[in-house]
């Protein structure tokens, strides 16, 4: 349902929407970073339709994000894992699942918990300056244009 | 365009997606946290239709995420800003931004460059552990369920 593209504006943002920016890519990845690879398994669920999911996966092996592998013959199987482009995209996750917890979540508190492997602390990973280590929020930032987008 | 609100899933990723899932909501969010309040400067950005942005602005209005400040009247101009809810969404789009830096952005190097105003170190963000500091990537964080969804 998509009018417009946004891979040709210059924007970093733009083009990772461009790429994921729709409900069910994004949802299939939430599933995919809890462990789920097969079909019936994302289907099952995300209550989608057959022939959506069957397009969404497509378009996610199609940019890289997922890998399809064949695990069953007669009837051929595949399942989808993440590859290291869809990895990458773990922050976007953890963003929206913090936002959601703290802004939308229902009153019986969070349905999902993280925890750190290594150090055993529960608790959604925030943003840090990568040099200093401080905890980031918008105000601590500046946002500057490399170079002006064409005319 | 949408054909099923995610609200009622017991999911907090989904439930963010259902307030902000949409590409250009999440273009006018990157462009309030560059600093743009008023409806010209976001039409003249993105480039949208006016009719469609008037909507996504009184949608993000209407779920708290900007306010709306009259700052000039006959004729009445109102101008946006992000509330505290809206300046929660930083880490969303900042690992977008991240990501498409990485992955989607043009030969010529990641158009935007953010700089830490504490530190003045100048690069994105990274995710980290509240507790031990440690940086986080997908493989360092266990997904647990703290409820089974209702059947």
């Amino acid at each position: 349902m998509r009018r417009t593209s946004f891979a040709e504006m210059d924007c970093s943002i733009a083009q990772a929407l461009d790429v994921v920016g729709e409900w069910w890519s994004l949802l299939i990845l939430r599933d995919a970073f809890q462990g789920v690879r097969r079909f019936d398994a994302f289907q099952r669920r995300l209550g989608i339709a057959r022939n959506i999911l069957t397009e969404r996966l497509q378009r996610l092996v199609a940019e890289g994000i997922l890998t399809r592998r064949l695990y069953q013959e007669q009837p051929d199987r595949y399942e989808y894992r993440l590859t290291e482009k869809g990895l990458d995209l773990y922050p976007v996750i953890v963003g929206l699942l913090q936002w959601g917890d703290r802004w939308a979540a229902a009153s019986e508190g969070p349905p999902v918990v993280l925890t750190h492997r290594d150090c055993g602390h529960q608790g959604t990973p925030v943003l840090a300056c990568e040099h200093c280590g401080e905890k980031i929020g918008a105000r601590d930032m500046q946002f500057r244009l490399r170079r002006r987008a064409a005319q």
